[in-house]
């Protein structure tokens, strides 16, 4: 199966690989009347954008967005929302002829469905991510009542920022990569957003995050800590919960993420010594889509 | 909202509360032709019983499992399975007239919906789960070439369990509760099951273990020490990553499950000093129902 | 595929075999805090029963609704509403041993399953429809402002309802069946109900009502006459139109429905000589589910 | 709400406005390895293209498709297709300042969303159905063993072809519009398709049909007229009837498709005197969307 759309009242549907002629999506279900330019949902891409610091991949793409639909006179009018980014600098031939990657999902693909575009990773490629900020970008929109905000939090194991640069360099230079920990936490989501029994806030954020590329490992609250606790131990960080039985209690919501390294090791393509840094964004842009989505859903069943 | 079924061509909804009249669970999607009987969801149905070991709430609840539908002599029909199970020994007074309890959902149930079934957590009761380890026991029937088993790794953080009899006797003595670490494995899944992007099977199996009671984290494979790792150091674990880019590569998958300790410290109910362990037959059912619709879901576009 | 739920927000999933233990439904998604008793649910089924006139098949079914789950001291709580009807009077006997039976389901269930359920037409059975209305009669509570009433416009053809005592009695001394027009119109339904594109407010009553058992036909407002009409002559009726590009304009909503007559034309079974006469109920159920339902997703969006 | 996304495992997306600046789909959910082309795709947007007949609006836009993504060399990936046709002949100036349009979804969107896009009836255009077309295009692929046909039936009442062009001229010239009814059959479908009970082939084919611009009636097989009869009289039609309890049997399937008369009766827009022509190839999209993912479906359960 494929499967490419996100989402239950709020729904989005990314498109596109990484070397076509474009990406894009559909963000369906947006409440009308938001004010919505390219200029804001740029700002959120720009976050992300390869390029913009010593330690992330150097592929030089603008990333213009184009709002294709959904709008009028700059202001979302309720109906699909399309979305559109071109690839300009779509290099495929330091991809062509090289076999399936070990880490990547190249092999994965090619048992699933007998072929595949083998084209800077082609579906599979990180480059989908841009939509998913894009979307994030209009999600924040619906939930201005709500911050999401998400930073790194360890770079291979090390806690210490001040650290991070040289243990950057030393992976490039010994063609390394490493993994990471991000940490995201959504602060003013009001009392009672989520859905028993199985679309509990908790289990909907864990998914959007686990489908980002090279998560292994998704955190709620004291998450793994909690696990080697005792209840005493834990009490005040059960008291200080975000979410309880699925639902938000008013309390600031953790999500912890575990990047793994980058599995690009020594091949002749673009790429990062730590994809985590630059998954910050889209941590924040799914954090942002699993709220505003469910603002909607409790607006319909108990507003 | 409120959202009680799961899986996209397998669905199970389930419905009751903990001290209701009783719970019940309907499975739709199910393959016909498959030798089904409540002797063999009932095997599953006893491992989780509470009051079969010495560390878990002697609650002395039968569970006998009715099929009420679905069913045409030992074999199912492809028509939607109803299974039931009377509550038959639900003491309510225990609750009643009890304030929210710090750690469980009852405050915001209240929040959500402005009022709840004050009586044994009600819907938000681990009583539920026994519906997903029914479901799950049939979906195992839809998946025999695999084999799903979980096991607690660690308790209270004590990785030895030759210690864990003793560190759950000082618990229960001094009212405390303890945090659970669970590792569910599968092996036998063939490459190619998974959905890029949204509904990537390690994701589907994170919201399906996050969903679980006083679930708090989840692992895939190397899980957050891959986020501590260099790529060097991690490469063999890579090379045997059992889903990559949300697709099965035909290796074993790992889930690790963090369950914190029970909340409900000193007060007048039955409770476990670590739910945790009966955990594992929860986290092995919902780990089945995702292999087996993906390995629907799976046929479906590429059979 | 086996599909066996209804709607998106509010949505309702049956089980059951006419000749099983029991039949059953999930309501899910009902709004919190409203009054529901069985007493409420069992007024509608009444209406259903068979038995209950002279033209409709002598089943003496108590068809007694028992609440299982989702209210507490009388009021709903938002959790799922489980509802279940036990079967009391299955005289399987009529039916065992018989083929398939023509303009039945049952060789359809055998292509597709290659098994069936051949007691009293098993899934196919007529009989599920008691939990629509049941889910009916819920939805209504959802929706006060609007009033949902279906009656009987043709017997055979007939408009006239002088006449239709005789045909019914003819047909059945003939063991004949007749064909049936329902119209179903809802009042009250405010503007801006419906969802573009793909949820049109008429698409889901044309989906909701295809799906009884027996129908063939479909019509909202003017229907097949406007598709015979010009459009001077049909200028009013636009006008009045209940559904304007898939969504409420505040006028009445009307539903024309065809039930083709009985198919079991001189078999042993019980059987009505019109079934189009029980469908009335059931139409309205199916109307006032979607009306229902689609409150809550334009609440959810726009409210 | 918004929801403009349709099928189940097969699942269409679309995106635009009748005057922004292209409209587009995904396709989610084809099977990999089928030999596409944006050729293929344009044959059948040519038949639906205005302006290539007497009797359509003489919109010149060539409708030229695109496939975005989703194929490599030539054949399906199994990842989402995307498609975009540009905008290139949207002369918006005909509706600027107009008041909501009588029988259009004008008011209807305005009282949902509270604002619209008032160029040439933004998202409520008949141009959307584009993309329906090309997605059926796509659809006939994954169902190669079927025919689906479309053809007029009626125009403003009469059957009979040779009197269409006059009846056509005359509304024309007299400012005024008819309505006409469309057969679509569809030969080849195997025994088995379908979804029991909430999924069934004719409820999916009835939404499908019943959600294009302008339809108010539907029927399958024997349709309005089984409503009409005595089971002994329409027996020949029961024993040859495509669909049984929402499974195809084997046989044809028919479905007749009511379209109202054209709603701008004397406004300045550039409209047809009876968009029920245009319908014809809309409609058979519909069908062979409807009827690729019930292959789909059935495969994936039954298998």
């Amino acid at each position: 199966m494929s499967w490419n759309s996100f989402g239950r009242l709020l729904r989005l549907t990314t498109w596109g690989e990484s070397h076509g002629p474009a990406i894009g999506c559909v963000l369906d279900g947006c409440p009308p009347a938001l004010e919505l330019s390219e200029e804001h949902i740029q700002r959120f891409l720009d976050q992300r954008r390869p390029g913009t610091g010593r330690n992330v991949s150097p592929r030089q793409e603008p990333d213009r967005v184009r709002i294709m639909s959904g709008t009028y006179e700059g202001r979302t009018t309720g109906t699909p929302i399309g979305l559109l980014i071109e690839n300009v600098d779509a290099r495929s031939k330091d991809y062509a002829g090289l076999p399936p990657r070990v880490g990547h999902a190249d092999a994965a693909y090619e048992a699933k469905y007998g072929l595949r575009d083998p084209r800077g990773g082609g579906r599979a490629s990180a480059r989908e991510t841009a939509m998913r900020v894009a979307a994030g970008a209009i999600a924040r929109l619906i939930i201005q009542e709500v911050s999401v905000a998400a930073r790194v939090m360890e770079i291979g194991g090390e806690p210490n920022p001040e650290r991070w640069d040289r243990l950057l360099d030393e992976a490039r230079a010994n063609s390394d990569s490493l993994g990471a920990v991000i940490e995201c936490v959504a602060t003013g989501v009001p009392a009672g957003w989520g859905a028993p029994i199985y679309a509990k806030l908790d289990a909907d954020l864990a998914a959007a995050c686990m489908g980002i590329n090279a998560v292994k490992g998704i955190e709620i609250g004291e998450g793994f800590a909690a696990g080697r606790a005792s209840g005493r131990a834990s009490r005040d960080a059960m008291l200080a919960s975000g979410i309880d039985g699925g639902i938000s209690t008013g309390q600031p919501i953790r999500v912890g993420v575990a990047f793994k390294p980058t599995s690009s090791i020594g091949i002749g393509g673009r790429h990062d010594p730590c994809v985590g840094i630059r998954g910050a964004p889209v941590v924040e842009a799914m954090v942002a889509l699993v709220l505003a989505d469910h603002k909607l859903l409790h607006r319909g069943q108990c507003g």
